[in-house]
């Protein structure tokens, strides 16, 4: 029973997102009462801009102040309702000191604290032929710090979508210590099948740790449309749960020692050449 | 026609290895023999530890000077009657000056003259249970310094098997303006399985550029078994060629006008949030 005392039960919730901000709050909230009600997770995640389309025309009408617009106090509540820890996926957030937009995750703690706040720090700004053109940066501005979830000594990263592109923060995040690493993101038709589940085999294998995506259920009617396939690695670089790219909630218990058993057995943090070549951080550490 | 005359054309020799070291010397020399009369390739490339068996037992046996020994000189030989670019995978070398064994890759120019040499930086210590154990450290000393082939501005670096998993490595080559990465590689049963496709790839992806690997073919009744599975993956981390098992050579031609469409579609490398983080690199890069 000694794995099972060190199983971390994490929820994320791939959901349907649409134009009615309320009606995609509630349906969160409704999906997080329920599987925390069936499946009792510690930890419960939302996926990336859940209570707005996804597009620059919509960031500034959806926007919220955090953590007194709408949605975080119905995120506040529903945690502390439920008792649980909750990773918020993302709004657009308006933040009034400098009236800038941001791309935004808050964490939740089972009393209903803020305990973090991220804000996407790449923002997505792609042009591939043929394929998919996006351009965050028309509306939004870049986040510049660190957010962790820490967990009885289970520490979790967050970045956001195309943050897992960039290696260096995924990294620094290691070098902090994390055991995990989290994105709410929402990929679409084509880098999702190019490299979708690669980016997260990828940092869970160079920095062994376990690394969760949550996404928007695919919407064949939405303008953009998301690829789905919520999904869990681990350590290994092994799928632990992947949704498909519907309506779903997928639940995985996380053996949270398999992040030292990997790390022992192909030492790669130990034997990286520090004489040679370093990751340097910049952030500052006091989020 | 344009983007064939930009093309690379490249052969990698999977071959088998025995004890016999002038055997496999000779088995190398035919085999890129017959790559470069039958394709005509640019660069042919040898898979790692091709003159020996690998295991640490062996490395101080067949260990040789480089360009002194008799390696060195058959490969500068070959080179040269071929009129072809040649990464001699790698041999045990053994240096005069200090008495130390290095794994090193060795690249010889058309006029069969040692462009550079690379000696693997990190070494391959790990134990994986119920998997593999080896320790390289057992009997070999790290190398510290980095390696290139430039070809026509096209320019690749080089790495050794175990190396391809320290990301800040491939990430110090990339900044060093590489196009593509290439590895003598011998995984095994079982972190072949597990990583070997997925290492490729994910430096691929990360660092939008080429990446290539030379593994020995494999053969169940040496002590250390290779997977084999010699590959090619392109910017967009696709497959372009990968061998089986088995004694192979695969011949790629690659699209070098890929690394910069790639590069411009998914501006990941302009999006760096330098301000915020940053690999530095130590190296002297004066090799």
């Amino acid at each position: 029973m000694e794995s099972l005392s060190k199983a971390l039960r994490i929820s994320l919730i791939q959901m349907k997102i649409g134009k009615n901000k309320l009606e995609n709050i509630t349906h969160a909230c409704n999906s997080i009462r329920k599987t925390v009600e069936k499946d009792k997770p510690k930890v419960v995640a939302l996926p990336e801009c859940f209570n707005s389309p996804y597009g620059t025309k919509y960031f500034n009408e959806y926007a919220e102040n955090i953590p007194d617009g709408d949605t975080s106090k119905a995120l506040a509540n529903i945690a502390k309702e439920l008792n649980v820890f909750l990773i918020g996926g993302t709004i657009p957030e308006r933040d009034n000191s400098d009236n800038k937009l941001y791309n935004t995750c808050t964490i939740w703690s089972p009393s209903g604290d803020l305990i973090a706040k991220y804000r996407k720090m790449h923002l997505f700004d792609i042009d591939v032929k043929g394929g998919i053109r996006f351009k965050e940066s028309e509306t939004l501005s870049a986040g510049n710090k660190l957010a962790f979830l820490e967990l009885d000594g289970f520490k979790i990263g967050i970045g956001i979508c195309y943050d897992i592109r960039f290696e260096e923060l995924a990294r620094i995040y290691r070098n902090n210590g994390c055991d995990m690493l989290l994105y709410p993101a929402a990929f679409n038709m084509t880098t999702g099948p190019l490299h979708w589940e690669l980016l997260q085999r990828a940092r869970a294998n160079d920095l062994q740790l376990f690394v969760a995506t949550v996404s928007p259920a695919r919407d064949v009617s939405s303008e953009y449309v998301a690829w789905g396939h919520s999904m869990v690695v681990d350590p290994w670089a092994k799928i632990v749960r992947s949704a498909q790219d519907g309506e779903e909630t997928i639940v995985a218990d996380l053996d949270t020692t398999l992040v030292q058993k990997v790390r022992e057995q192909i030492p790669v943090s130990k034997q990286r050449r520090l004489e040679l070549y370093d990751t340097i951080s910049k952030f500052d550490k006091q989020n």
